[in-house]
């Protein structure tokens, strides 16, 4: 039975929020204009039709927009945001709204900017892999357009069949293949950026090296659409693996967990692919909202799993590397229990007990979400210091994430959007993480949901430079306002 | 017999500039307030002493410096850059001297701010390979510590005993590894800088991931000192391999060689560590002006070169995938003749023939050396062009270059620095590449040398952004003035 609490009201509505009043209304002169950019198709005022533009995924941003505006090329966003600029309008870039911090839902009537129909794959080089694509590309299908040439995306997440690649950069999305490709920031090499003004900034390059000057495109990656619009991205696409191989492993405790990953650096070096962790409270949850079943089924609920993925190229060895690592692993007593996924139907199982876990929490009950960074040796304390904390408020407490990066993915259930509950997580979750000099947003962004947060994890001389670089290049600050800085 | 060309006059020297008139003479009331920040021993003021910090070791780059500086800590750099900002004392903040263009090398009278005396390696994280050390910390010294845990630096370069990775942070070096670990972008995790008026900015996180907010610190990556000092790096090392095989193949065409280079990404994938080239006048230099032996002794030269290393974790078959690989390549006539390192000795000595070049170019006479980023099919056709232009003026025009990144090191000799054939070669180079959409500086940075140059790789949109920067954070302009942005 599905229950998404769309009715509860939300710390993160318009009413917990106060309109600028610095931004003009949108006005039928405003209508006719935009019209006149996108044509009768790219614009959409009805609320029917708006409404899933201004909700997200998770149901907790439910905010309005006066106006969807689904542009096709960079021109036409450039005129878009002239008008808008000229006009004191409010604007949210949005690309596949599955951001988890609401940083692409409107709040009160700013205006979206849809990158959905700009979609094109402007190139593939076959021989460099560096591919140059439209900010509206789908994930999925772009890896798909890769896959043909031999080469794959460096990025992969659980929402690929809706993101788009212009809003993955924009947020800096990490995903489960950091680990062996590293951040966005190192496999993005070009943008195309619309400043506040209209202004086409052209950083487009294709060239894996370039270093003429300060590397400006940096500044848009992660600034969650709130310094310029993404319109295009160029990329050095990784090699496509041959051989892949997932490994499940239960652990007894959350050391053991952390030595499984310490080892599978060094022994499988350059063929590891996935270090992903959840713990026995994620299990139980997949397991009963989601019928996913247990794979060690019939032994007790382990406290930790591992997973661990392998990826070689055609002649390499990687699956026996994996089979050797796991044996030792055993011989040695870190694993308690584990099981090698025999062909990829298993595999694909596996992955969906770690990746669904969202899922089964939405279903769970109202969810509290935090995605955080931590040194990995104190990364699961917190949890257990929530668990104790929250005792008999909480409905479950879940701990899951990505191991080999010190990500942790804390989430928090009620029956009911509890108030009394957000008191006693926050802010302690937020001192805890930055008492440890933690990062209170690992890989989410700080969107709506974290603004008000980021003194946890930037300094004041860091939070004044990037109110500088807000007013350097969105003076009215038309662009994603009450998003990531929230006091500009 | 070598020939270092220290009596020609030098394109770059103070001659061929206009020292600023808004800075400051350096007094007598300087020296003293300055020493009393890094005590007696942390400055240098007599030629004789000064004299290594104000010539780059090309002996292109010849200018004088007033003082040179060696604080100790932050805080002395702090106080240093106070001191010189109020007072308008230009500064060049200088690490191991070794870049190519003249970013570290003052010009007329600019104090050097050298963190050679920073070199404390603060922390090792043995379980993620997350390390944090000074700026000053020599490159060879930083990665034989990390190999005590297993690890290695992200980057390698041919002046690794003498360069810092304060230096390599602030010029974003790439080198050999980056086809394997990608740019230092994506690698550096934090930093701390010194801005132009001691403001000390913490962007010290020791994480894997944070995405509250813009990513500051990349402004100050590859931005030639001029926005900032570096006085602290943390960055995630890498897996140090086990298994190291070097191959080193001839071909007859360059376009065999790309092929070569595609074969290896997609055949030796994740153990894929460099893929090299160097054309057939390299190799002539290196046999004639360093004794080094060609490995194919008693065949024809070739006209073009590679050098394929693999490197694998402990299980991996790494070399047998080299193995296979190689043989395919034979069967295919991709190569001519090829060699596999039977040991370590043997693999020094054949990275030695790429590597020493620069150095066999230095005996061969003065150069004029261009680092440029290019599509890879026509990367040669600019050589080729240059040979054709300079016939008859140019006593050597060689080629080599990092395969796997686009990057050709294009290098001229004649035997005085010769007025004409500069003319002859830029700013035909430099359009050549630019009509082609490539960089003008792939790796080595705008420096002193190519500061003029940028508009052929930059969109005037992109340089008044720049300039805007460099204003917010030294608006006075002390920090590495005529380098990068020669117009600020």
């Amino acid at each position: 039975m599905k229950k998404f609490f769309s009715r509860s009201a939300s710390r993160f509505s318009a009413a917990a929020f106060q309109r600028s009043a610095k931004f003009a209304k949108f006005t039928e002169f405003d209508a006719r204009e935009l019209s006149r950019i996108v044509g009768p198709n790219g614009i959409l005022t009805d609320p029917n039709d708006t409404t899933p533009y201004s909700t997200d995924w998770t149901r907790q941003f439910q905010g309005a927009t006066a106006a969807v505006l689904k542009p096709k090329s960079t021109a036409e966003v450039a005129a878009i945001l002239r008008h808008c600029n000229d006009r004191n309008l409010a604007v949210v870039p949005q690309g596949g709204n599955t951001g988890l911090v609401g940083g692409g839902v409107p709040l009160f009537d700013e205006i979206v900017l849809s990158t959905s129909r700009m979609n094109e794959i402007r190139a593939i080089d076959a021989t460099t892999g560096i591919v140059v694509c439209e900010a509206g590309c789908v994930l999925e299908r772009l890896d798909a357009r890769l896959a043909e040439h031999g080469y794959a995306a460096p990025v992969d997440l659980g929402s690929r069949g809706s993101c788009q690649i212009g809003g993955n950069v924009a947020t800096n999305a990490g995903g489960t293949r950091l680990v062996r490709y590293g951040s966005l920031r190192g496999t993005v090499l070009g943008l195309e950026v619309v400043k506040a003004d209209g202004t086409v900034l052209d950083f487009m390059t294709s060239l894996r090296k370039d270093n003429t000057g300060f590397d400006l495109k940096q500044l848009f990656i992660g600034s969650e659409g709130t310094l310029g619009v993404i319109t295009g991205v160029s990329f050095l696409a990784v090699q496509r693996s041959v051989t892949v191989d997932v490994a499940y492993l239960a652990c007894s405790s959350f050391n053991d967990a952390i030595e499984v990953y310490r080892r599978s650096r060094r022994r499988l070096g350059e063929v590891l692919s996935a270090c992903e962790f959840m713990d026995g409270e994620a299990m139980r949850l997949v397991n009963t909202h989601l019928g996913l079943e247990n794979p060690f089924l019939g032994r007790p609920n382990y406290p930790f799993y591992v997973l661990v993925e392998t990826a070689g190229s055609a002649g390499s060895n990687s699956s026996s590397q994996l089979e050797t690592f796991l044996e030792d692993l055993f011989e040695e007593k870190l694993v308690c229990d584990g099981i090698l996924a025999a062909d990829g139907r298993q595999a694909t199982a596996l992955w969906a007990l770690r990746e669904r876990i969202a899922e089964a929490l939405r279903i769970d009950g109202y969810v509290h979400k935090y995605d955080l960074s931590l040194p990995l040796s104190q990364l699961y304390e917190l949890v257990e210091a929530m668990r104790k904390r929250t005792g008999g408020i909480a409905k479950s407490v879940v701990g899951y994430g990505h191991l080999g990066d010190g990500n942790l993915h804390l989430n928090l259930t009620s029956d009911e959007n509890s108030e009394q509950l957000a008191n006693v997580i926050e802010p302690f979750v937020y001192e805890w993480t930055a008492s440890r000099r933690g990062s209170v947003s690992a890989e989410h962004g700080l969107g709506l949901m974290k603004a008000h947060c980021i003194s946890y994890s930037k300094s004041p001389e860091a939070i004044q430079m990037m109110m500088d670089l807000k007013r350097m290049l969105d003076p009215k600050g038309i662009l994603n306002p009450y998003k990531t800085l929230p006091m500009y």
